[in-house]
């Protein structure tokens, strides 16, 4: 390979000490998951065509694969890249549905591929996180709860990213409002009612009269109900108000409420719940709660973390399988902001310690410190070269190593391994048998360059 | 979705069991390479297919993407999925030279695609952890010992798999000696040398006098040199005895029992580093050290580890950047492996703790007890429905979670939390906010059903 490549647009890559923040949020995420008992599985990447253009709108979307020197009776032609985790999902739970134990918690963490035009916070390939809670025929209410604590719990723990708005909405809840209002075509009017977060209350007004038929005192209504945020269950209250009575809205109003209170311990510094009768998902196939999530201060990136109830994401004849899932677009949410907040690590490498080197000649004493500290769960590297200790210092600094051990010279029986902190400039005598350092600087932390989001972030 | 999918031949998936071990063994190899101070990166799944094509052999190899409605103006035909990690290493050093801090040393643990005819241990989507040193002109040949004591080291802790044999040997050492006996196309003898694993000596033999253009007494000393097998530097001497010499001889031997005896401390129970100078890598590009690693009492599956040094792995025009590198083949080893050996993780699940439901009602205490539990690190999950205590204790059975947790009775003042071992059926009374289990409870265990590997895998 010669010459400089250029990045692909759309296909986001990180620098080392990026990566490490990147890391991070996996981590936390995947470790948060385990906590709630969520099984972790990947599936592949390719999936047949015929599965991933069932959803008709993504099909523009779709990366088709062929080998390059494919024979024509070959069936790869008919595979492409998956576009999210939800539809190798549902295969992955058919294709072994025997040998699975139901409900079946999992979250997967993955690549998924888009062939969108690239866009701020819009990739080509970009990592998500899900997790869904699936079960055999029915499922119980209380696993909307469930996922719902689980993601919060996993954002609160993200504490170097901004705060999170979780809106949790139901879709019973609103087509029950509708039913009562005597609206037929409800899936109208939720297309409709979800351009709120693009259009304006009165363009939205007279599309409704317009395009759903419907009068504008119930088109009033219908954007009244679309305006009430409350961070607890007062807004079943606001909701009777109206007067509008349908069996339906009640139960919709009944979960939303369960839910708004059932994750009301959790909300808290990090992390707010909204029940926010707006959100609809219109275009997804939820059937009762729906979730969509916004970074505070960077609104415009749209939701970073969606989600729901579906009452049947797969079926194999004999048994329907029920979920509720919700997947955070890791990449969305980390690329813009390792842009634009000053997110870093405070090193590029894992070693929190050179070892550094007198002459090539001692390069074994120099090994043997670094395997005592490795034993003891130390990440560390020994100098390349045995140039000047200033340089081997310098080496340090440029990579963040907070540490820099001079071992003990053999020709001086007086001598003994020295350790010096490189932030404070202070050296101390050290044994390789059993010096720490403090916990924190085990592994890269993650920092801020700057205190605070810049005020439009584009 | 509906009707039962079946799998996709050469995409292995596995169950959640079965993923355990596979995160298992990509978290030993992270932990390992970070411990050495590799910082880990990833990059995009996607290269541009002239790049992916300069290695004139894999270009049959190579899926083409496409996007399902592509404009014949866009460029995206042009690009494929990566088929090993080396190219897109490569040139993601070039695209970020200037960001890099050099010597650099990277880990890499991601999928790889390839379009070949699936076969056992052969798939067309498998995982592959690379280590790489990368230097801007020059790197020193102490990183040759680094790399390999680094994939020793992880091997060593992968204790759940078989014994692994490294065979290292020196390119420089047999171009050398081939030189030294006046052999002209160095290339064509090695690459036929090669052949050793598939076919009998006599047919190598005839077909380096025949297709090499070697004579018979040369072509015994080159199949001579390829028999040797040290597992310390003592094949310097075997080598001396036939008499040849040449520097580059002089400097391959050197080098080789520079790594043999670098690595000597490290070997042992779990891995054998052996001399071995049959092995030359013929169709790679590398002109230094080479490697090849088999599982012990799995040979048939060939090489699952293996690598060399490069002296140009890119070049910008200004500087070539020499680099040092060993992939592991995670997917080849593991996934067989779970076929054949009774490998498994003794639970589905991360869940330490089932929190038992006596009634709905009293979700929310059972869902405290689990908030207690996983605030001190204990996953756990809370029963899906207040069945009988004993079908509560069969649901945790299944999935191999160990210990049921009883919440006390709140209408009960003399009652108490209990915990039930269901392995021993000991049952105790124990304070959510206090008890912890034996830290080996923590996560799933690997185990083996059976206790060695069977006579004749295929």
């Amino acid at each position: 390979m010669s010459a400089k490549p250029t990045p692909l647009s759309g296909f986001p890559e990180l620098l080392p000490a990026q990566r490490v923040v990147e890391q991070q949020v996996i981590d936390i995420l995947r470790r948060t998951f385990e906590l709630h008992g969520f099984a972790g599985i990947e599936t592949r990447a390719v999936e047949p065509l015929d599965q991933l253009l069932r959803k008709g709108d993504t099909s523009k979307e779709v990366y088709v694969l062929r080998r390059l020197q494919e024979e024509s009776a070959e069936g790869h032609a008919g595979m492409g890249l998956h576009f999210d985790l939800t539809v190798p999902f549902a295969r992955y739970v058919l294709e072994n549905a025997g040998k699975l134990e139901f409900p079946f918690r999992r979250y997967q963490i993955q690549k998924v591929w888009r062939g969108e035009r690239p866009q701020e916070g819009r990739y080509r390939e970009f990592l998500q996180a899900d997790v869904d809670v699936i079960g055999r025929d029915t499922l119980g209410f209380h696993h909307d709860v469930e996922v719902t604590r689980v993601m919060v719990d996993a954002l609160t723990r993200l504490d170097f990213l901004p705060r999170f708005r979780l809106q949790v909405n139901n879709r019973k809840l609103i087509q029950g409002f509708y039913l009562g209002l005597g609206v037929t075509d409800t899936d109208e009017v939720m297309r409709l009612v979800d351009k709120l977060d693009k259009l304006p209350a009165e363009k939205v007004h007279a599309m409704l009269v317009a395009e759903a038929g419907i009068d504008a005192a119930t088109a009033d209504r219908v954007l009244a109900l679309a305006t009430i945020r409350t961070d607890d269950a007062s807004f079943v209250a606001k909701v009777q108000e109206f007067g509008v009575e349908h069996p339906m809205l009640a139960e919709g109003l009944d979960e939303l409420s369960r839910l708004v209170t059932g994750v009301a311990d959790l909300a808290g510094d990090r992390v707010t719940v909204t029940a926010d009768l707006s959100i609809a998902r219109g275009l997804d196939y939820y059937t009762g709660t729906v979730f969509e999530t916004r970074l505070e201060g960077y609104e415009s990136m749209g939701s970073i973390c969606s989600g729901g109830r579906y009452d049947a994401l797969a079926s194999d004849g004999r048994s329907t399988y029920p979920g509720v899932g919700i997947s955070l677009g890791v990449s969305r949410v980390v690329v813009p902001l390792l842009a634009k907040t000053g997110i870093t690590a405070d090193r590029s490498v894992p070693s929190a310690v050179l070892v550094a080197l007198a002459e090539e000649e001692s390069r074994p004493a120099s090994e043997r410190v670094a395997t005592a500290l490795r034993g003891r769960g130390i990440a560390c590297e020994v100098a390349p070269s045995p140039q000047r200790f200033g340089k081997q210092i310098r080496y340090a600094e440029r990579r963040g190593i907070p540490y820099v051990w001079f071992p003990r010279d053999p020709a001086d029986d007086d001598s003994d391994h020295q350790v010096k902190d490189i932030r404070s400039g202070e050296q101390f005598a050290a044994d390789p048998q059993a010096w720490e350092p403090p916990v924190e600087d085990l592994r890269p932390r993650i920092t801020r360059t700057t205190t605070s989001p810049k005020e439009t972030p584009k």
